[in-house]
């Protein structure tokens, strides 16, 4: 295979394999070329790969040597991307009867989903996470973006056991606006024993629901690496958040319903 | 920018924008280079892509002209990737009481997920499909995995309406296996009228969910152009199937749970 040829297949195998470890041997064979071609043609990806700040290769020397593609997304392509959210949102056309605000075209757009997981990826790139946890419903495209990147598998939450899933761990918890006990469950099969995992949820008001996934969690003596919401509701009045060092994208400052006006900016994700 | 950098460039715009249509003068623009050698780029990716039997760059001529990456996966592919599937989901390990299986591993893993969802996305490659419909919650993965390859947005139809996503049209229906009436809703705001859409779920028995779905989005006068199921039950004492014209890509042909065994088999993708 020629130079040009390798470098399209190869950038397409590193782009769909994020995090997959090859070793150069096994490239040599596949693309029938001498490793000292393939280690020239991966030093051009890794190259153009950190220009375009999509991440970058990372080669393990040695015997079980080889290289990997980290994804990456540059803090400030981050920023740029959440500004431009922020004003979407602020359009009074979103505003629902009871101050909500309607989301559901962002988060069901697959490219924006992409491009929110490759943030919070990229922020916990270097945590070792064994997998992805969230709640169902509307984490849950958000968690599998966040997961391709991480290559891991994502687990889901739920607020009753599901037939389909065997025996399940259940806890009780008050969910924090409304103070109401509340139950959620976890299959006992779905998630290993002391796992490294982060937790990723689309909004978080006082934050009960991520602290009852905690518990849970630690029902499995899993270790919550990082916490990522892509909006969290600031709200004035009930200042009593129970989750601590979450990482948010997106903040709800403001919610007149009369005037319909919604106030939104960055989260902290901006001054992290 | 060198042409072996306009290669990596170029195959990682195409990767992460499926469908996306550019220009050839926005390239020249975007890599600083001359339109005829965009072209032999253009070339040479879509040489390699058609080998590796991912897809292929198509043109179109013009002064509106240009060029966009429409994913496929080759139907022979797409039968191995299910062969490999069918036996792992034979493992006994996988029955539960009821004679469920359990799956939620593979539905968790991004990479199978991903898969899944070429294929049903090479399937319906050629509809002009506007938006991928599912139902929450297991079916969510594979709508995004689907949806992504297409370049359209995801629309999830409840069992019961959010108060996120505004007023809501319901419908009733019965549910294929269980005979008993329920309910499902999706939020006006969520599909244009007379959408062109597919169908994508994880699981179908008689087909009851998937015909209600049906009969919602004939409230949005949307066209369902296809209807797509990872796994169907061919349960052999009840042939009331209410859905015709579906792809499955798995068949559940038989579970024994006395003497622990599941026999499952290719679906009907393999014969289509």
């Amino acid at each position: 295979m020629k130079r040009s040829d390798r470098l399209v297949a190869l950038t397409n195998f590193f782009i769909e394999n994020p995090r997959e470890h090859v070793s150069l041997p096994r490239f040599s064979e596949i693309y029938n070329a001498a490793k000292s071609s393939i280690s020239e043609d991966l030093d051009i990806i890794d190259r153009v790969f950190a220009d375009e700040g999509i991440g970058r290769l990372r080669t393990v020397a040695g015997a079980a040597g080889g290289v990997k593609y980290i994804p990456e997304f540059s803090v400030n392509n981050g920023k740029k991307f959440i500004d431009v959210l922020c004003q979407t949102l602020e359009d009074p056309e979103r505003l629902l009867p009871g101050g909500y605000l309607y989301m559901s075209d962002l988060l069901g757009d697959p490219a924006v989903v992409k491009q929110i997981g490759r943030i919070f990826a990229s922020q916990f790139t270097d945590s070792n996470i064994e997998a992805v946890v969230t709640v169902a419903t509307k984490g849950i495209p958000l968690a599998y973006a966040v997961a391709s990147f991480l290559n891991v598998p994502v687990v889901i939450v739920r607020r009753d056991p599901m037939v389909t899933e065997g025996s399940s761990v259940s806890i009780n918890y008050v969910s924090g606006s409304s103070r109401k006990i509340q139950t959620m469950v976890l299959p006992k099969r779905s998630l290993k024993e002391g796992s490294n995992v982060c937790i990723i949820d689309d909004f978080m008001k006082a934050g009960g629901t991520i602290n009852g996934m905690v518990s849970l969690l630690s029902e499995f003596n899993a270790n919550v690496k990082g916490i990522g919401v892509l909006v969290e509701a600031d709200d004035e009045e009930d200042d009593e958040r129970v989750v601590e060092n979450y990482l948010s994208l997106i903040k709800i400052t403001h919610v007149d319903l009369k005037q319909k006006q919604i106030n939104i900016s960055p989260g902290n994700f901006h001054t992290k």
